[in-house]
């Protein structure tokens, strides 16, 4: 059995640099039309200079495949000229509040003192990107930081809000309320709780921001997934660190899915006898939120088993050393 | 400053074999007057030869100090002769769920089927000690286990039942409700929640079974250990692990404590005003919870700041590194 994708989109992905970027970019590069890069380099991306010799920097790392960065501003209160400047080169500003996950320092500590800017992108239309956790407790971050979700978008109706890698069934509900909000979802927040990252052995290659939660929020991102609901778009936050930053006393957070996402998402679809919505879940829900026409790139999955690589460089993959029921004809 | 505990007992710990026994016992025996040796080695201690084998290896390594270790039996549906023989050898019987902590397969499946040898204890005065969790939801374990205990509890009216290393505010209740309920509680579980675990970094480290939960239930063990609430026993749950076994890619559970122990209680009592209360906590509860005198060992707290080393052997201790305030004088 084979099924074929227009234009797969990771809308959430984490491309990092240097050596790294060489490993990782070529995987996503593969099997994705486009993907949505996460700016939260060392230091971030947050003029237009750099953010362009980095997008040069991903499309070399890329070759020679068919691949189009969509690349992502590190949020700070940017004067209007600047944004207007980068308007054409990136697909949204990503908004951290300090500290929260990983090169998160610098990002913002008063989320009042962010309206203004806020103002700014909704009047230009520029999508606003949030990794929407407070400083509380692990498990509560999230449902603590939807309220502000439903305050800028009550208070910027115009104004594109994407909720990231969604953890939560709240989250969803939230979703539903407000027409001006969309929301990422994980490859690995469909397939984890808390119970795969320490139920058992504690498992660092499982660990993320925002850490897996409950069976029954994991419930309900499947059921979400799975019937392509509209606003809710595929992103990856695939998050590669090198083996001695996991396997340590202090584990970095972030799963790296890029080389497994479109295998496994396939076998889970098929699963569920939903491999009909699959197109609309991995690439129709970002363009209609995006409102933006990604490159015309066919993708093949194949039915035929192929075993994950323990390690690609020195990251070791989600599913490592498993076997796959489906491939990616490439 | 310093203040003089008379004979300190740690009610749960974890002294393995071989090398780590050599490593680990003489830092517990220095410390404590007794303490509660845990039974799940591999493989368990199901007989009276193999227990009286182990407690001369402790006596052996726990040598010179003073240090008397109270036996447990591996809880099996072990016939009354054998209990009868164990009786004067032993402090109690301890059950495990069958695979819900480090060397607990072999232990329970069937919670109704131990109920036979329940009646038995109970009629020989032999007391129950639980490691108390389901096989739910990491978070939901322990509160999912609560009503075996109550059950139990109503049941065997004269039988002593231990809730082993309670992490909830919901257990505290419990102990509450029921006379011939008693508790332990651990050090970490004072000082942690999950947020410690994996709210920033992941700390493989201070992973353990069952897993600190949310503030709220620290903050009210803490609150009942301050108080040296009756029936609620200190219980370090020390347990040891090679540091090739923590910083992996499946890190076993279990946190280091046992050389710290006494030194950052009387930190905390001490900051609480609570340390005329320290006594009953590390000590007399037991005393009164199991009817036995300890050996009579005076220990004396000097409130003098050392740094705990970054290792014992293999082992990496709780606040490694770290300055402590007060030490043993030994």
């Amino acid at each position: 059995m084979e099924i074929k994708l227009h234009a797969p989109l990771d809308m959430h992905l984490h491309l990092r640099e240097g050596a790294m970027l060489q490993t990782v970019a070529p995987l996503s590069a593969r099997d994705f039309a486009a993907a949505v890069v996460m700016p939260n380099l060392v230091p971030p991306v947050t003029s237009l200079e750099r953010l362009l010799a980095y997008r040069q920097a991903v499309l070399d790392a890329a070759a020679p495949h068919q691949f189009a960065p969509l690349m992502t501003l590190f949020f700070q209160p940017y004067p209007e000229e600047i944004l207007r400047a980068a308007q054409p080169h990136i697909i949204g500003v990503k908004l951290y509040p300090d500290g929260v996950t990983t090169n998160s320092a610098g990002g913002v500590n008063d989320l009042a003192a962010v309206e203004p800017t806020l103002a700014i992108l909704e009047r230009l239309g520029i999508p606003l990107l949030v990794h929407g956790e407070s400083h509380g407790f692990v498990l509560d971050r999230e449902s603590e930081f939807l309220p502000v979700y439903a305050h800028w978008a009550q208070r910027f109706p115009k104004l594109t809000i994407v909720m990231e890698h969604i953890t939560t069934a709240e989250a969803l509900t939230l979703l539903e309320r407000y027409s001006n909000l969309a929301a990422t979802v994980t490859l690995h927040h469909l397939l984890l709780t808390l119970d795969d990252v320490a139920g058992g052995l504690l498992c660092p290659h499982l660990f993320c921001k925002p850490i897996a939660k409950r069976p029954e929020d994991r419930a309900a991102l499947l059921e979400a997934a799975l019937a392509a609901r509209p606003r809710l778009m595929f992103g990856s936050d695939s998050a590669p660190h090198p083996i001695d930053r996991k396997e340590t006393a202090g584990c970095a957070a972030g799963v790296f899915t890029a080389p497994v996402i479109l295998p496994i998402l396939a076998e889970l679809f098929a699963r569920h006898n939903a491999l009909d919505r699959l197109q609309a879940f991995v690439s129709d829900n970002a363009r209609a939120v995006y409102g933006f026409t990604p490159p015309n790139k066919l993708v093949t999955l194949r039915q035929a088993p192929w075993q994950v690589p323990a390690r690609y460089g020195e990251v070791v993959p989600f599913y490592a050393g498993e076997t796959l029921a489906w491939q990616v004809d490439g």
